[in-house]
């Protein structure tokens, strides 16, 4: 699993780098309104690392169901499948950064099995392949482990941008902040695979689509992690995500948005 | 001058990189203070890596000033010399995300002449020898050019957070981010090398030190680009620094600020 999830992420890179920090070239060839341009990288990219993604899925799991951003479910009635994001984080690769992502989730009737978040410019690779979460990096291999921090004075924690969440989610997303040791904005996908590595300890996000996160689930919980939306339940269909280190920190961090 | 410049990131970037994405692991062996730590990484590694620069330029040039974060000026009465922040991106590098990076300025008299933004997890060097700025990476140079958007509805804004800045200063701050097309946070001394590549179009942040920018500004300048204070005075002592890829789009920028 871990190997054929290498593969597709392979496959996507070729498709994402090359029109990685290409875009701004682009639209500098229209004058006033880059966002009608016919030709847009970012789209490019995501169409046809998708499609190269798809491709491979459907050779080696004909019967699966495959959901992604760009096209329509195949197989949609299947019970098991897979969920695509081919560029995680389009504002972080409109940019330049390189904290967007490849997402690939294996899903198994109602459980995110397998995964992959891959970025294709640092070349790491964070996959979770049933049992356990490792990252990839420079042909080393190095199990994730979440931090033990259980304590949200102790912790650290991302999002996105504070700007995501209207006023009653801003409310709650500003009282754990505050309660945290330390805020960092920018993530995108990346937060979730620095949380699973150990090095942050809370991410807090709305409004995500299902492709936004299915693929994170089993990487942050096969590192020993916990995420879960804002009321406690299953994160697989996004919305408001709440992922934390451990079930103690997860808690810590759900009693204070929930305080009032 | 270029050669220099690597050769003195090199030397910090064996004192940094082994030590990124180590400090969790580190702080996790105290219990309930982990800022209270005898051992601390980021520390460890801002001082190594600025002793490491210190002896290279000391040997290369010893009558020059040397200016650094962590230690004492030397001739300080010089008339050349070189400004140093062996670890730009404190939080960044703590959190593990690679946009940190280690800033070594020359200046001559009142000018900054040559630069370095070094990030050696990404292994991008941006370089500017007195003439021109150059990105090396992966044993490929290329020369660095901002973009030439000159409309605020087009451009594309970064800055560290928005929470770095005062109320006033946010006022001024918001007021540019709503003329923007694309806000983006986190970006500590890499969005400079952004928007001195041309991905990214404007740079907007307050409280700054002299070695958080210095270095940054002939990086910046030599690759067309406009660095400023907020009232359009020099950015070489830090404070409130706004930079922009060209004139036109600066003056823009400074006229959206000063509307009242």
């Amino acid at each position: 699993m871990r190997n054929f999830l290498l593969k597709l992420a392979d496959a996507a890179a070729k498709e994402s780098l090359p029109r990685f920090r290409k875009s701004i070239f682009v639209e500098n060839k229209e004058a006033d309104h880059p966002s009608d341009s016919a030709f847009d990288p970012v789209t490019e990219a995501d169409k046809a690392a998708e499609v190269a993604i798809r491709n491979a899925i459907r050779t080696a799991y004909p019967n699966d169901a495959i959901i992604g951003e760009e096209d329509e479910t195949e197989n949609p009635d299947a019970e098991n499948g897979w969920i695509i994001d081919p560029i995680d984080g389009t504002r972080a690769f409109i940019s330049g950064v390189p904290v967007w992502g490849t997402l690939i989730g294996r899903f198994e009737g109602d459980s995110m099995t397998a995964g992959i978040m891959h970025q294709p410019f640092t070349g790491e690779a964070y996959v979770a392949d049933g049992k356990t979460s490792v990252l990839m990096h420079n042909g080393q291999q190095t199990p994730l482990k979440t931090n033990n921090c259980t304590q949200l004075k102790n912790a650290k924690i991302m999002t996105t941008s504070p700007r995501i969440f209207n006023a009653e989610d801003l409310t709650m997303y500003d009282r754990l902040e505050a309660a945290c040791q330390l805020p960092r904005y920018g993530g995108d996908c990346y937060a979730y695979a620095l949380l699973a590595s150990g090095h942050i300890d809370l991410v807090m996000e709305a409004d995500l689509k299902p492709y936004d996160i299915a693929a994170l689930v089993p990487i942050i919980e096969q590192a020993g992690g916990v995420v879960r939306s804002w009321d406690g339940g299953s994160a697989n269909q996004g919305g408001r995500v709440l992922a934390a280190a451990n079930e103690d920190l997860f808690q810590a961090a759900f009693e204070c948005i929930h305080a009032s």
